[in-house]
Order: structure tokens, then C-alpha cells, then sequence
């Protein structure tokens, strides 16, 4: 091991030289006119992965393609790692505000050492890049890998990924793995690695509430006709109570407590719940009372109102009661809730306060359950030795209070479950201007890489 | 009196020659283009004034001229009368929804006999010139009239009034008198004419709730940050008991309640609250428990929210935690309720209401106090007489739920109290296509007008 990582030590040079290679194609997916530059990046990674030995190809899809690699000389008995990244980046709008070209990639000296700036520095072609220097210093230093290995790199993340599950179920059997790695996500701190062990689900759904076929006027209906924005007030400033529980019937059915070794764990975090609020003008934790901020971002469910329309918008007034008003919202699930039971209980919850000539419409726009991952998991335990190995501290064991779809896609399509262990920081300004990766972030990504790779292989 | 009404009924069709003659001049106050048409209608009033022996002249304003004329052959201690209509008339638009070019008037048959069609028909021009007919034929027949008279005509009735503060304040010194009459409003239904006895006031405000600095991504802060939507939901969704009556501390102040007389008259109209509500698609009283729908549209406060939003409004859904959210709310008011104390009053029931880190703010948009006029003032029982004696039946004394901005113009600015009786009916299409104003509400007008005169001067 120690040949390995000496090796990547002494190729860092050669290693950013071949990212800054990949990060000056502009692969912005959601530009059609970029669609040439997608696939030039496409086919860069394919012909490195077949330098490096690899069997690489592109899988055509009816967007942008992915690339899929293996590489089997650890033998057909080997540990199987899938490694997921994405080639493609986002648009670098507004393009004035970057320091310098977005896709001439730099290397500035900042307060932690050199690091990177361009679109896609970290966001996803930086991890992917630390991932394949990883491979690449194995492949030279032993000649084979400790696990078979299939890489799939996907080409439209940063858009949605319309063609993930048409790409997913086509290669399922070329896909089929122990486990998926994925490098996307951030470390806690510049000096704590960190696994993601949950991420929240979501249901999203609109609620229309109508009364009168016709907008009236409220002096000559007004106290007499229902209006339907009092209407919906009323039923969603019902949403939670006093203590900001969610009042939706059977809301917290399935939802376990956070076990304590997770708590505690969390509470040596020293997360900075009022600076994490104090950058966007906030001060106080908002959510369930009794419940810690970290356990309110990552480990409780939510009933946000993401929008809510109706009646008059413009300037001064109008005295119109409107014939109908309308709110979205999102609910973010935690493992254990059934997201099609929480939008038919939601919409209980609103027909039971209906009075009457209130009539309430809904739409669903899909439900995703929670996810989590055991921490008795084999490749956990494998990625905790060898994390802790590189950075000589446990790596934190952290939530997300976002989705990450491809997460639930791979359990979806393949029935795989995922390792979310990436390098990025907080601040590296991902989909903003003068995106960044420490070069030490870079290195020591890449270093964790090649550990992780020999600790999923026989012990 | 017979001699007046005869010759009103004998020239009955010179009448209505007189009226299409106003009715061919498109005196749209609201568009520019027309300003010349307006200025044409309303020289055609002083015109007409002059004919009958009054002093007319336009008044001047930096929008469209009223005109102003004055009858004293009362001489000095007759009763003084001021009557107030207006010579403009509401855009058209949209004109293929006319049978008839709506400035060339038609008499066409109808279940009621035949019916006058044309913009202006009934608001106002063919209520003026049913007033006009009386005074002719008070003039044409006694030489004189009972009152001392003093008439105005505004120009911009439809688009606001926005010169009307600065006629009266200017012309205050002319337009003295007991009380003002305004032919504006209807009758019950065809056979039972109306006296509108009091209307609501308002007051409009808009609130917005702010959190954070910016939009925030649901899943990165849901759970911890406050929501503005949510916030003001739960803020608004209060506004209401379980009963129907406004929560807001000290609302209903002064509100007394309706004298048993009234109540029992309301009765006796026969309202249909069914079919009344039925003609926009609702079914049942929305408002205070415990009120008679009359009640809840005539004669007891409301707060209705006018417009709301907030967030994401576009298609599908939208992981926003929005920065702020907004509503707009109007008070209808009843006499006894202080508007200025409503407003106050919603702004503590809010910031009560706020939670740490939610910030509201206020924009008001006027305020004014319902209007009542007292059975017993002088004025009431002559109208009373005089209407009981032209329809064979009392006037019926009806709310009206809305404001008459003219009605607060007088009293502030003349300290005069206003008499609303007007002969148009519920189905005359003011403001829409293919208005009218049935041949027998335009004559029995004139000789209602005819004995209100009579009944207004020395008995």
C-alpha cells in the first residue's frame, strides 16, 4: 500500500495535468449546444479507462451516453465495486463573475494550499479524476486491482438524468455488483472525511382549493361565499402544531428514532447550528421542538410549502374573493415512511377540514422513500478502516437532508445499495461561479480512493 | 301632482328620444381617446340644463369637467336638494359580445315590455335623464320646482373618480344643500323599489412575512429554517373560529347590532340566499354563524384575503424555501368600526403571531367607515312616502355590502348625508355587454323623481 500511495504522491503533477485535459471540455449537458463537447468528453474517459486496461466503451442512449468500463483481473471470485461519477458539468452562467475562463481550469494559491478553479473542478470530473488516478496507481504498482471493477460514468447528472433508467435497465447485466461507490458528495471538514449515511425522501404534491365558478367581488359576495385562499390558509396553517410536529394523520407512522450511537456521534460533530443559519440570515433552529438541528436537517421528515398562489398579486388591492387558490408542497421523507401513504393521508388531512362549496383538487409529482445505510454493512465497516487510515481520524458518519436520485435508482434498477464517500467541501462553490477543489482535497482523495480500493478486496 | 305625472307619461317617448341622444355620445371617461366624447356629453347636460332655465356650466378639473347647475326658484327657504349622477360611461369591450352597436341605442322587446340597450343605458345616463324628465315636467307644469335644486354630474365616475376630492373642495361654496340624492342604484326587483340604507366600508392591507436572505434549497434546510409560506399560513389560517367571526382583538367594536326592525324587514324581502349563491356555483352561507344572510352580506364585517403568494408558481414542484411570502386582505367594515383601529389591530394580531426569525411588514391601502343613514333622518320619510305612493308598496331598506366612494366623498368633503334610490335592477348588465335599462324602470324613475321632488319641498 504504501508503494501505492507513494505513487500517487509522486504523480500529483501528471494527475491534475490530466484533469485540467478533461476539465477544458465544456460538457454542459443541459446546453444543446454542448452536446459535441459531451460526447469529446465522453470518449476521453473511455480511451483513458482503455490505456489504463479497462474494457471501455459508450452506451448509447436517446440523450447523452455513458461510459461504461470493467476491468476483471482481480478474478471471478473478487469483491465487485460499481463506481458511479458523471462526466458533465453545468452551465458556468453568469459567466462575468468568474475570476477567469470557466473552462481554461487554473491553479491559485488559496489558505489550504493550491487549488483548482474551473466548472467541473469538483462537480463531478475532480472526484472522478481522484477516483481514476487511484486505479491507475494499482494498476501500476501491482498490475491488477484488489476487486473487479465496473465504472459507469454518466453524461447528463447536471440535467436530471432523463435517460439514467433507460441506461440502467438496458446494462443491467453489465452493472451487476456488490455495491456502488460513489464520489459526489463532500467530506465535513478539511480534515474529516465523511460517509453519507442517509439521505431524505421526498413526495411532492399541489393542493387546489375552489368555490365560486367565477372570481367575485368582495363587497357584494364578501361575507357570504367562501374564499378559497382563507380556505387554504386555514387547512395549512393546520399543518403543524405548537411544537412544529406534522399534524398529517399517521405522518410519523415507520419513522424510527435516530439511535444513540448516531446522536452521539452527531453531537461530536460540533456542528454550529447558529452559523449554519446565520449565513442565510436565519438564527434559530425552526423545526421539532425537542429534536437537535443536525437530527431536524438529516433524520426528521418535513411539510414544506415550496409555493402558494391565488387571487390578486399586483400592486396596491383589488376586492376580488378568487375562485380558486393553490400551494405545492414537498414532503421530505426519512427511511421507514411510505411516501404514497403520506400524499393520501395528506390529502385526508385536507378533504377532512373542507367546509362546504370547497372543493380541493390534487396533484402528485412522484414520491421517493428515504434511504439509509446500515452501518453494519460489509463495505461500511471496509470504508471506515480506510478512511480512518488516511485522514488518522474516524470518518464522520453524516446525513443528507437532500435526495441524491442516482441513489435510489441503482437500488431501483440494479438492487444495489451505495457508498456516498466523496472529497468536496462545503465552499467549493459548486454550480456557482468560480467553482473549486483543494488540490489537497484532490490528493488525499485520491490516496482514499487507492485504500478503499485494497480494503473492498480480500483481507 | 297627477298634472306632472301625466305629462311625464304622456312624454314618455320624447324622453327616451332625449336619453338615446346622451346615449349615442361614447363618453368612455376611462380612455383618452374619448376625452373629446366626454366633453361632449357633458356640454350636452349643460346644454339641456340651461334649456330648462337652470344656471349650467362645466366645472373645470385637471381631468374631465363636471358640470354644475343650480335651480333656485324655490326661492331662499325651500327645502335645498343636491343631486349627483355622472354623464361617463364604462368601456365597452369587448364589442363582440354585443348584439348592437353599443352607442346606437335600441328598444327592444323584452318579458318586461320593451327594454332600452346601449352602454350607459341605466348607469348612469338613462337614471339622469329620468331624473331630468321629472324636473322638466315639474317645470312644464307649475313653472317651478319644490326644492331649491342644485345638480352635478361628474366625468370619471368609471375610472375612479380621480378629480372628484379636488370639484367638491373646489366648488364646496356651490354645492351647499340639505342632503344629496343619487340616481346610481337599484330597486329591489322590478315591482319594489329600494332605499340602500347603509353600506360597509374597507380597509385593504398587504402583509409579507420574510425569513431567510435568499431562497433556500428544501432539502439542505428543511427541518431547521423557517418557512415563510408555512408562517404565514399558520398566521392567517387563524383569522377565523370555528364560528365564522374574525379573530383579530377589538374587530368588532362598535359593531352593534341590527335593530329588530330592520331584521324583520330583510325578512320580509324574500331573499334567496340559494339562488343568490346557486348563480356562482355555491351552495351555502360561508360567513358568521348565527347571521341571516342578509346580515352576512349587508350588514356585519368580514376579512377576506385577496391574494396570496409566495415560492414557486410554475408547473411541477419546486425544493424552494422561499425568502418571503405575501397577502393582500380587505376588511369590509360596518358603521361603528374605526378603520384606522382595524389595521392596528391586524398588524398586532400578526406580529403576536410571529415566530423567531419570521420578519412582517405592512403596506396599507386606504381605509374608510361603513355609512348608515338613520331612518328618521327628514329626508327618509318623504322618500318613503313618495316611492310608497308611485309603486303601491313601501321601499324596501337594503344593505349594500360594498363602498359608494361619492357617498364618503360627500360627507367629507360637503358633511352632507346621501339618499340611494335609483331604479336599475339586478340583471341590467352594468359594465357588460348588451346593458340595459327596461323602458318601465326608466318611467316609473321619472315619476318616482317627480314626487321625491315634490315630497322634498314644503308639505
Amino acid at each position: 500500500m504504501d508503494q501505492i500511495l507513494a505513487y500517487i504522491d509522486t504523480n500529483l503533477d501528471a494527475s491534475l495535468d490530466r484533469l485540467f485535459a478533461l476539465l477544458r471540455i465544456p460538457s454542459i449537458s443541459a446546453q444543446p449546444a454542448h452536446a459535441a463537447d459531451c460526447r469529446r468528453a465522453a470518449m476521453w474517459a473511455r480511451d483513458e479507462l482503455a490505456s489504463l486496461g479497462f474494457t471501455a466503451r459508450l452506451s448509447e442512449t436517446t440523450g447523452l451516453p455513458g461510459v461504461i468500463a470493467t476491468h476483471h483481473g482481480a478474478g471471478p471470485d473478487a469483491p465487485h465495486v460499481l463506481f458511479y461519477g458523471h462526466y458533465d458539468v453545468q452551465p458556468a452562467d453568469p459567466l462575468d463573475l468568474w475570476h477567469a475562463d470557466p473552462f481554461d481550469p487554473q491553479l491559485v494559491d488559496g489558505p489550504r494550499g493550491r487549488r483548482i478553479i474551473g466548472r467541473g473542478a469538483v462537480d463531478d470530473k475532480g472526484q472522478v479524476v481522484s477516483f481514476l488516478e487511484a486505479v491507475r496507481a494499482h494498476l501500476a504498482v501491482t498490475g491488477t486491482l484488489p476487486v473487479r471493477l465496473t465504472i459507469l460514468l454518466e453524461g447528463e447528472e447536471e440535467c436530471g438524468s432523463p435517460s439514467l433508467a433507460e441506461l440502467l435497465s438496458r446494462e443491467r447485466a453489465n452493472l451487476g455488483a456488490d455495491f456502488v461507490l460513489v464520489a459526489d458528495t463532500n467530506m465535513w471538514n478539511f480534515d474529516t472525511p465523511a460517509i453519507t449515511m442517509s439521505l431524505r425522501g421526498m413526495a411532492a404534491v399541489e393542493v387546489t382549493i375552489k368555490a365560486a365558478t367565477r372570481d367575485l367581488h368582495s363587497g357584494l359576495f364578501g361575507g357570504i361565499a367562501l374564499n378559497p385562499i382563507n380556505a387554504l390558509t386555514r387547512i395549512l396553517g393546520d399543518l403543524t402544531d405548537d411544537q412544529g410536529s406534522v399534524r398529517i394523520p399517521g405522518f410519523y407512522d415507520g419513522v424510527k428514532p435516530v439511535p444513540e450511537a448516531l446522536l452521539t456521534s452527531w453531537q461530536a460533530l460540533g456542528f454550529d447550528a447558529e452559523a449554519f443559519l446565520g449565513d442565510v440570515g436565519l438564527h434559530s433552529p425552526a423545526g421539532e421542538h425537542g429534536q437537535s438541528p443536525l437530527a431536524q436537517l438529516w433524520a426528521r421528515p418535513t411539510a414544506d410549502i415550496n409555493g402558494i398562489y391565488g387571487g390578486y398579486q399586483g400592486d396596491g388591492s383589488k376586492t376580488v374573493i378568487p375562485a380558486e387558490a393553490t400551494a405545492k408542497l414537498t414532503f421530505r421523507l426519512v427511511p421507514g415512511q411510505d411516501p404514497a401513504a403520506i400524499l393520501v393521508n395528506f390529502e385526508r388531512f385536507v378533504t377532512d377540514r373542507l367546509r362546504p362549496d370547497a372543493k380541493a383538487s390534487f396533484k402528485s409529482f412522484g414520491a421517493s422513500p428515504g434511504f439509509a445505510i446500515s452501518p453494519n454493512a460489509p463495505f461500511m465497516r471496509a470504508a471506515q478502516a480506510a478512511l480512518a487510515a488516511e485522514f488518522g481520524k474516524p470518518a464522520a458518519l453524516i446525513g443528507c437532508g437532500a435526495s441524491i436520485p442516482v441513489v435510489e435508482a441503482f437500488k431501483t434498477h440494479l438492487g444495489l445499495d451505495t457508498l456516498l464517500a466523496g472529497f468536496g467541501l462545503e465552499d467549493d462553490c459548486i454550480h456557482s461561479p468560480n467553482e473549486k477543489f483543494e488540490v489537497g482535497c484532490f490528493h488525499r482523495g485520491a490516496r482514499a480512493h487507492a485504500r478503499l480500493l485494497a480494503a473492498f478486496g480480500p483481507q
